[in-house]
C-alpha cells in the first residue's frame, strides 16, 4: 500500500489546540494560571496555529488566563470562547485584545434536539441570533470563528442556511463539530462536501473539524473532514476533553506526517516536541497517559515479543512506521550521579527541553546534589520531578522544616511536624488513620483550612526501592481546585510537600482573585 | 444524520479477543495464571466468540494457561497461536485439545519488507510454508485460522495467492492484520473487497480484521474492514497490546451497537459487562485506563461544563448517545458502613459482579468489618480492593504479623517487621532510604530473594485522607514477572502486604513451573 509517488503539493492544515478550553473543561483537569501559561508557551513554541486559551466569561480566572496568554503569545493566534450572548462576546473580545492575533470563537446549537430541549428556539430565531452575534464579534476582531454545535445531528439544509448566515455576518472560520462523538468518517466527510458545495459564500471561510472520541473514531473523523475540505483541525494534547475526549493533537499530526503519501497535507507542528507536551499536560492535569496511548504512551515505541524484537534488530522498518526521535523520545540516556557537575546538569536540562532562570537553576542544582547523595543513579524522570517541584515552591508562604512519623500495624499512626509559615516556625503532633492521614492532620492543625482532598496518588518516579516518590495531591476549596506535587525518597515527606504546595497554590490564587472585581457570569 | 430506518437484517460479527495473547505480550502486561483464568472466565461469560488464550510454544506458563482455559471455557472457542513451524503447531494443538471448540491460529509474514529482512525467504517459499503448516494444523483441529502478518504492506496479487493457498489447505478463518498500524480506513476496506472478489475460494472462509492503533485509526480501520466483508474482529479489552495497542473491544462493540442505523451488524457481547472487564484487565496488568478513554474511562459519561450539564438536565439525549447503564456503569450507590450486615455485603458483591466461595466470602466479610470500623464510608472501590487482596492471599506461605515504621525528614528511616513464614514467626529491624525502602529491606532480610522491583505505585482507592491506600508492586525474577496489590489505610502496611503477596505469587509459580518438564522453545 505504500505509494512511492508522494504528492508534491501539500495543503496546509491549521492546528487549533483546545487543551486549555475543551480539555481543561473536563472533570478533574482544572489547571492553575501558571500551568496554563506553561502549556500555552509550549504550544506556541511548537507551532500550534491557534490556541483556544479559555472561556473568558466563565470566571475571572479564565478571563485572566486568556488575557495573559494573549499578551505573551509570540506566534499563535489566541482564541477565546463565547456563547451566542452579547456579554460573552464582549468579554472574549476584551480578553484577546492584546494578542498579536486575537480570535473570538462563538457558537450556537443547530440540531433539532438541542433547539427543542436546550435552547427552546425556532430555526429562524437561531438564524437571527447567528447574524447578530457574529456581526458583534466581527466588530471587535478581524478573526471570527463560528461553530454549529451538534452539527453532525443537524439536517443538512438548515446547517447550510446557518453557515451561509455566519459567513455573511463576517465569520472567517466555520467549525462543524461532532459534539457528541456520534458521526462515522463517511458521514462526516459527506457533511463537509455538501456544505462546501451548497453554501454560495463557502469559499470565504476556512472550514474546521472538531471531533469527540466517544466511539473511538475521533482521529478517523477528523481526517475524513479534512478530506471533505476542512483545513483546520481542533484537537487537544493527549486527547483530553469532555467525556471520551477530543481528537488527540499528536495522533492527527503524526497520521498526516506518516501517511503523507495518501494525505497530501502538512501542519506547522515541530513534532519532536510532542512527547514533552504530552508530559507537561499530563502533569498539569494529573491525568495519566495510558501506556499504550498512540504516539506518546510509554509503550508506543516498545517492542516486547521476541518475534517483533527479532524483526526490529534486523531492520527497524519491519515494525516501526515512524521513529521515536520524530516525536521527541530520546534514546540516549546520560545518567546523572553525585559526580555530575553544574555544566552536565545544565546540558541535561537542555536535552530535556527545560529552561530555568539563574535563580531557579541554582535551586534545582542544589536539590539535584542532595538527591544524588541519597540515590545512586539520578534518571531523567527524577530531574523532571525535581524541577517541577522547584517551579511550584518558588513563592511559598508555608515551608516544611521537619517531619517525623511513626506508623505500622499498631495504629493510630502519629506525625510530628515543624512548619515555617511566613518565616515563623510552628510545631504540631497529630494522630491519624494511617501515616498519611496523620501527616495531613498535623498540617490541618497548623494551617486550619477548608478544602476537599480530591486526589492523592503516589508514583515511584524511577525504578527501585530507593526511587524518588512523587506524590500528587488535588485540593478543592469552593470553586477552586489545584493540583500539586512533591518529590522525595520518603513518601511521607513527599506527601507533606505535595499537600503544602497545594495549600500554597490555593492561597496564592485566593489573593489573586480577591484583588479583582467579580465577573459577570450570565 | 440519525437514520430512522434501522436495517432489519443484521449480520453477526464474531468477536475474537486477544487480551491474553497480543495484550499480555506488551511490555509490563504479564499476568499470572490465576489472573488469566479470571479474565478468560469473564470473557467467556460476556459472550466473546473466540478467546485467544496465549502462545503455547512460548513457555510452559503460556501452554498451561491455554490448556487450562481450554478445559474451563463453557461457550467460547479457545485459540492458541503458532508460528509457521511444525513444533509450534503441534504444541498449540495439544494446548487446545480439551476445549469444546479449539482453534489453531497460525501466521506467517507476507510483506516484502518482512520477507527480505526477517524471513529471508522468496514468495514461492512462503506459499509452500503456508500449504504445509495450514494442512498440519487442519489435521489436528477442525478450526484453523491463518494470518498474513503485515498484510497491509503486502502487494495485493501476492496476498491473494497466499489467501487462496491457506483456504485450499483448510484454513476456516483468514485474518489480514494491519500489523504496524499503518493503514487508513479506505485502504483497509479496499484490501478486503479485493481479496474477497479475487480469491476463487474466498467464500469458504470467514475474513478477520486485526488492527493496531499507532496512528489512532484502529477502530475506524476495523469497521472499514467489516464493511469490506470481514465478519470477525480481533481486539482487546482496554485496547492493550503491542506498542499503541490493538483495537479496543469495548469501542468496536459499542460503535456497532450505537450506530446500528448505518452499520447493519450485531455482536454477541453482553455490553453491561464491559466496565467490569475493563477494571479486571486494568487490575491484572496494572495498566491504568486513561480517564477519557472511550466507553470505559472514568470520565466517559461525565459532564462537567455548565452548558453540558444544563443540557443533560433538560434531556439526556442532548449529549448522551449511549447510556452508562448499557456498559455496566451503575448509578446507584449503596454506600456500606459498620452497620451493614452479611446480607447487605453479599448483595453488594452481586451488584459488583463478584462471586466468592463461602470460605472466601467469610474472609472478605471479616476484612470488610475491620475496615468499616476504621473508615466511615466503605465505597464500592474499597470493597473491590479488599476482595482482590482476599483472592491473592488465599494460599500464602508468608504472612505479615506486624509492622512498625519510623520515618520523616531525619533519615535513615527504620522498619520493624514480624512475619509468619510457613507458620514460623520471625522478626527483623531494617533501615532504608525512605520508609518504603526500609520496609522492603526488612522483607529482604527475612526472606532473602533475587528479584527486580519493576513497579511501585500507590493509589488512594477512594477519596479522603482516611481512604484505603492500594499499593501495586511488580517483581521480576528471571523470566517471570508478577504483579500484586495490597490494601490498607496505612500505605506502609499496604506496601508490605503488596510486596509479600508478590513474593508469594513468585514462589507459587516457581513451584508450578518446577514440577513440569522444560518447554521446547524454538
Amino acid at each position: 500500500m505504500t505509494s512511492s509517488t508522494t504528492p508534491t503539493h501539500k495543503d496546509r492544515v491549521l492546528i487549533f489546540d483546545t487543551t486549555l478550553r475543551d480539555g481543561e473543561q473536563c472533570p478533574g483537569a482544572t489547571m492553575t494560571l501558571d500551568e496554563k501559561l506553561a502549556v500555552a508557551e509550549l504550544l506556541d513554541t511548537m507551532g500550534v496555529d491557534i490556541i483556544e486559551a479559555g472561556f473568558p466569561i466563565a470566571s475571572n480566572g479564565d478571563f485572566e488566563a486568556v488575557a495573559e496568554i494573549a499578551r505573551r503569545a509570540k506566534r499563535a493566534t489566541i482564541a477565546g470562547l463565547a456563547r451566542a450572548i452579547p456579554a460573552d462576546i464582549a468579554r472574549a473580545g476584551e480578553a484577546v485584545r492584546h494578542a498579536r492575533r486575537g480570535r473570538i470563537h462563538t457558537f450556537v446549537s443547530t440540531s433539532p434536539i438541542h433547539l427543542a430541549h436546550q435552547m427552546r428556539k425556532t430555526q429562524d430565531e437561531v438564524i437571527e441570533i447567528i447574524l447578530k452575534t457574529v456581526s458583534q464579534a466581527r466588530d471587535l476582531v478581524e478573526d471570527v470563528e463560528w461553530s454549529a454545535m451538534d452539527a453532525t445531528r443537524t439536517p443538512i439544509d438548515y446547517l447550510c442556511r446557518c453557515v451561509e448566515a455566519a459567513i455573511r455576518s463576517g465569520a472567517t472560520t466555520i467549525n462543524l463539530p461532532d459534539t457528541v462523538g456520534y458521526a462515522t468518517p463517511d458521514e462526516y466527510r459527506a457533511i463537509f462536501r455538501s456544505v462546501r458545495e451548497r453554501v454560495p459564500n463557502a469559499d470565504q471561510a476556512v472550514f474546521s473539524v472538531h471531533c469527540h472520541n466517544d466511539l473511538g473514531l475521533a482521529i478517523a473523523n477528523s481526517l475524513a473532514g479534512v478530506e471533505g475540505g476542512a483545513r483546520q483541525v481542533e484537537c487537544t494534547i493527549n486527547g483530553i476533553g469532555e467525556r471520551a475526549g477530543n481528537a488527540a493533537l499528536e495522533e492527527i499530526v503524526m497520521a498526516i506526517r506518516t501517511r503523507g503519501d495518501v494525505m497530501p497535507y502538512e501542519t506547522g507542528i515541530e513534532t519532536t516536541m510532542l512527547t514533552r507536551a504530552s508530559k507537561l499536560v499530563s502533569h498539569a492535569t494529573n491525568f495519566p497517559v495510558q501506556y499504550n496511548k498512540a504516539i506518546v504512551g510509554r509503550n508506543a515505541f516498545a517492542h516486547e515479543s521476541g518475534i517483533h524484537q527479532d524483526g526490529m534488530l534486523k531492520h527497524t522498518e519491519t515494525y516501526e512506521i515512524m521513529t521515536p526521535a520524530s516525536v521527541g523520545v530520546s534514546k540516549t540516556s546520560l545518567v546523572m550521579g553525585k559526580h555530575s557537575g553544574r555544566a552536565a546538569f545544565r546540558s541535561k536540562l537542555e536535552e530535556l527541553g527545560i529552561t530555568l532562570s539563574d535563580n531557579r537553576m541554582q535551586d534545582a542544582f542544589e536539590r539535584f546534589k542532595a538527591l544524588a547523595d541519597r540515590k545512586k543513579h539520578v534518571y531523567d524522570e527524577d530531574i523532571e520531578a525535581l524541577v517541577d517541584e522547584n517551579l511550584a515552591t518558588a513563592h511559598d508562604r508555608i515551608r516544611l522544616v521537619s517531619l517525623s512519623v511513626i506508623a505500622g500495624t499498631h495504629g493510630p499512626q502519629r506525625a510530628t511536624m515543624k512548619l515555617a509559615i511566613d518565616g515563623r516556625v510552628v510545631t504540631e503532633e497529630a494522630e491519624g488513620n494511617g501515616p498519611v492521614d496523620a501527616v495531613f492532620n498535623a498540617i490541618q492543625a497548623l494551617v486550619p483550612h477548608v478544602a476537599d482532598l480530591e486526589l492523592y496518588k503516589v508514583d515511584a518516579v524511577t525504578e527501585g526501592t530507593d526511587a524518588q516518590a512523587e506524590v500528587s495531591v488535588r485540593l478543592k476549596s469552593g470553586e477552586r481546585s489545584v493540583t500539586a506535587r512533591g518529590a522525595d525518597p520518603d513518601t511521607l515527606v513527599a506527601s507533606a510537600r505535595a499537600y503544602l504546595s497545594a495549600l500554597n497554590k490555593l492561597s496564592a490564587s485566593a489573593v489573586r482573585l480577591h484583588a479583582q472585581s467579580p465577573a459577570t457570569v450570565s
